[in-house]
């Protein structure tokens, strides 16, 4: 699917900042709409580990489409993990076949990716839900139908946040300009803004003063996925590499005679497999509730995402000068996965190290 | 001039992929045009030493537009070096002024920057030169007026290369489309493409067969030049670094008081320091045409071009989500020098290290 | 056991370069001195990956002693699996037992690594090989009872050796000086000599020729063995980095309390994760005999041996002057560790990557 | 001198960790004693700039005699330059003769290079001051005559700082076992321990409470004399590494047809002159007392520690087995130069980045 569906247009997604809606419908159809949501709503029921090996492959065929599809999911299996049966049936049936497309809302302009500090304000009236602030960098802002949305109902700290679902269309809910960026260019990027936005109160997900817990829960998946769309990015600028060692010609011999060029294909081709393994070992234990998820999680984002702009970077120096025009595929890995190290911060890793020399791999 | 001309229309020039000839013209008025050509035919008449400081200082207000200026100084300063007193007259004053552009046509598609195994082939016929090839990545390639060609007028080998100077209208002069570029985009990049070009005698440069020592010593210049970009680029965006961190709050503390980015700013800093002095001292060694010269610039370039991407790429991750977005410079300083690790490549590093510890620095 | 009866003695097996025989026999009553070896002739028949998990937790214990009883464990799997059932019954027991220590005899004065080109002579004179050469850097040598060499029988290249025990006390086996080293001092290091050695054919392990194959298949269980061991100096380097950040203090606080240190050491132990995870899988395939071992194994080798290295490298930066001193146990890690960067070269690492990003992990 | 009185012995002096008193009279007899020091109390009234040429030198010689030569001469500067003409009368020209061998006490058992925070105290007591505490790493400690102590006067802070010379003999004045070390052996380190030690008031240099700025003020100094002993040990180490590629084969080629080894020995050249460029640059600001000399003597200290050491280990690499034998110079190097990355702490590392780009250099 990745090669056929979504490779070929990857640079026109990307040049023409297109928004693939009927391509992720299509991917909708295979299951990938809720991959790790339960099947009574419409998912797929896979596992963590399902998920990531799933996220690597339809990466390879264009990273911003499939982090923007990661981000959906994790919003589906949010509603469907903390909310109540009702908002399980509205909802998610519809974002798992794609016909409703999700966004996250937790970042704030003031706050980075530091949930317990966010100002957006929730005040109870009536049965409604009164939202006021703004949220920044909201991948699919404006043009997704369902906004989940963290916002402060309580006092100050992470217990007074609670999580609700925003419709499209509701008045107050109003969108910044398009940003412009490096990349991630196939997934339109807006400012989220609440003014006087009254949401109903069956839209809160949980109770009140959970939020903090839901987004926590929801950044161990996240980096995960955001980690194995990294994987797929540089998995295919390897395969890019090496085969454009074996055409191109420098001095009057191939790229592929040149020993050095040899150890550096080497080297990235390593350092892929032991970020391949840190996410595949972090999803498992993700899945089973380990008690180190959050570490190994943590880790994986950390580990991936920086070693996997390195092997895109150094694969795009292989490729000369090509590397750097629009026509050839390598750049445009560096550039979307380049915002991969900057979100969803590491502010949360703990040094947490105490496992035993004894562990057994996963 | 930085300041006030160039980067307050760095990012339009940018996005909009504009030639900022006017621009430019100013900073010929400056004497930007021929900083190190001779004074008699329009030149600045200024060191190499000059030249590094005011591409550096150029280049914080856009790189692209600086790295063409510099590609440009190179090709007056190639006629001016190895052209006749006809030649240098009817060329040099005109681009010193910058009432005319020039660009530096060595690259072919399949050589890189191999310039000993060029295929563009200039056969002698009666006054003229016909010329048939095509050479690719030309920076100014389409808009500019005096193309500076290495082109095989003899055998195979370094020794059958001559330099000729193809003025823009001649026929059998044509160009590729212009290419799409992660960066460098103020300066269009195309194809130079030559089908039965005749071209006078008149316009060799130098002796038949002097092309390739020619291209050498350009080739000099051009690392320092270029290495020079890049430290105006990474000084611009360890300021940008350091002002962000003191405004923008994390935790609910101005990330200066982040010990950890702390460190990391004072880390990029000393690499920045270090990156000054090394492309300096290759300037003054080539000023004086010291023996070193050719192993320091070719030092110079690699490191500089290197840590300099690393510098810039880490002053963007301190931005955060900011950083990604085509609103802030530092983005932008980051795609544009990224071309400089690649550009006239470091195949001629020559393993030439022999100074003895006592050498006094420059 | 590591913790007990080597830990407390790694210091002065160091200092005293003593070959701690009495506490390697307590390690072989627990079934280490033949850990993959089958049970028939006195071995565990433990897994590759076993033998990887016991290696890593003895090397918390004396980095350099395990190393050696890593060799010891290769010889007598290599008697194990290439020799008959005589050679096995005479030799197997005593090793796995270590009443008798091995040494493995490939490395050549003038060759490293490099098996194919080795020079040692083997000539048939009636039912004797007559043995000439040296072999260098031999571990135990001198100290050890049963030689594993490979020498050549037959002509030049890989085809032309052949594997022979050789035992202690053969004429014309003699050894050279014992080698100062900068670590790895619990085990002697000797060239092994042979001058007219005069060797029973019924030493000869698997047919004439089959060496090189012989000493392939043990290098890929070697470099686990020796990755596993700097698995576990980095491990025992982490923790002591993080007891010591604890407790000293530095301007008035813990080390601990500093933002640089705590990312620094989260750095360390996420590089540890993905070594492990490296060397678990590689041994996962070597056992599995899956085709892609030979790849997974040399990948693992160097990765895991450079970054454990800088992890330990960078435990003792941490502890700061007391961490180069020989009171502490960090410097005895780095320095025993060094050494398997060099060991078992990665010349014969391929390029071999193709795997496709849907690989499971092991 | 480095070459033929020195590095024919350092294996010796390390290995048997030998104090080489008589080499070091011949070095003083140069002028080695008081580089520094001003002529009319018998030093050589060299620049920093010559200082550090003069270190750089030394070191190929012997990396740990060298580092103790410097800090004998930051020792001798500090009398020469904040004593009285009695005091710089009393001592100076026996340590420049090197008659009497100097030790430098700043650092303590639990403040590392903390200067503020030290704990000795100096009680005055009629005209002696009675000094308790202990100084911890005492490069000499022991085997010299004259010890410059930074003690505590006054009130806690840097402002109850005094600096005392302690003669050895005097009562109360005891040593610690001698350290063992990882390197640096050639030079004895014991703590330095004050029981009611009476020193006399004649021997206080500077005012009370000056202490601190003394020792800042030698700090500068220290940074660049450890950092261009760190140059000695990398510069003969590329050399060393270049040498053994032209003599060693492997796989039937010298090293030196290796690419990846060309490429390795051109960067650690690279690397070795940008260091280089930085000391200068710092020696040629403290010389001047330009206002950034702190800063660049900082940036020196941190960058040429950290990349000499790496270019030592890189080289060390190249040698492969024999890297790691005390017969060959290379791991000698390594273990020499480790200290020096954790002298003299990085810690008062102010990020004081300002420079423009037009900077000239040095």
């Amino acid at each position: 699917f990745a090669a056929n569906e979504m490779a070929p247009h990857m640079a026109e997604w990307d040049q023409k900042e297109m928004f693939p809606v009927e391509a992720m419908r299509k991917a909708a159809q295979l299951g990938f709409g809720g991959i790790y949501v339960n099947p009574d709503v419409g998912g797929s029921g896979l596992s963590r580990l399902d998920t990531s090996i799933i996220f690597e492959a339809l990466s390879t065929g264009c990273v911003s489409t499939t982090a923007y599809i990661s981000i959906h999911n994790m919003c589906a299996w949010m509603i469907d993990t903390f909310g109540n049966n009702e908002q399980r049936e509205k909802f998610c049936p519809d974002l798992c076949a794609m016909q409703k497309f999700a966004s996250y809302c937790l970042t704030e302009p003031g706050s980075g990716s530091d949930a317990a500090s966010l100002l957006t304000s929730a005040k109870l009236q009536g049965d409604h839900y009164i939202l006021n602030g703004s949220k920044a960098f909201i991948s699919g802002g404006g043009d997704t139908d369902v906004y989940v949305v963290m916002c402060r109902t309580g006092g100050k700290g992470p217990k007074g946040i609670s999580c609700l679902v925003v419709e499209k269309g509701t008045p107050g809910l109003s969108f910044g300009k398009k940003e412009k960026k490096v990349g991630w260019n196939s997934q339109p990027t807006r400012a989220v803004i609440f003014e006087d936005c009254a949401v109903p109160v069956t839209n809160l997900l949980g109770a009140e003063g959970e939020g903090f817990i839901i987004a926590m829960k929801g950044l161990n998946g996240g980096r995960i996925n955001i980690a194995s769309c990294s994987l797929g990015a540089a998995h295919a600028s390897v395969l890019l590499a090496r085969d454009h060692m074996c055409v191109r010609k420098q001095f009057g011999e191939t790229l592929s005679n040149s020993q050095f060029l040899q150890f550096k294909l080497a080297e990235m081709a390593t350092k892929l497999v032991a970020s391949r393994l840190l996410v595949r070992q972090a999803a498992v234990a993700l899945q089973e509730g380990r008690p180190d998820a959050v570490s190994l999680c943590s880790m994986a984002k950390l580990f991936v995402t920086d070693e996997c702009f390195s092997i895109c970077n150094q694969a795009l120096q292989i490729y000369g000068g090509y590397g750097y025009l629009k026509d050839y595929a390598v750049q445009q890995y560096v550039r979307d996965i380049r915002v991969h190290q900057i979100l969803e911060g590491n502010d949360f890793f703990i040094v947490g190290y105490s496992a035993g020399p004894g562990n057994s791999p996963p």
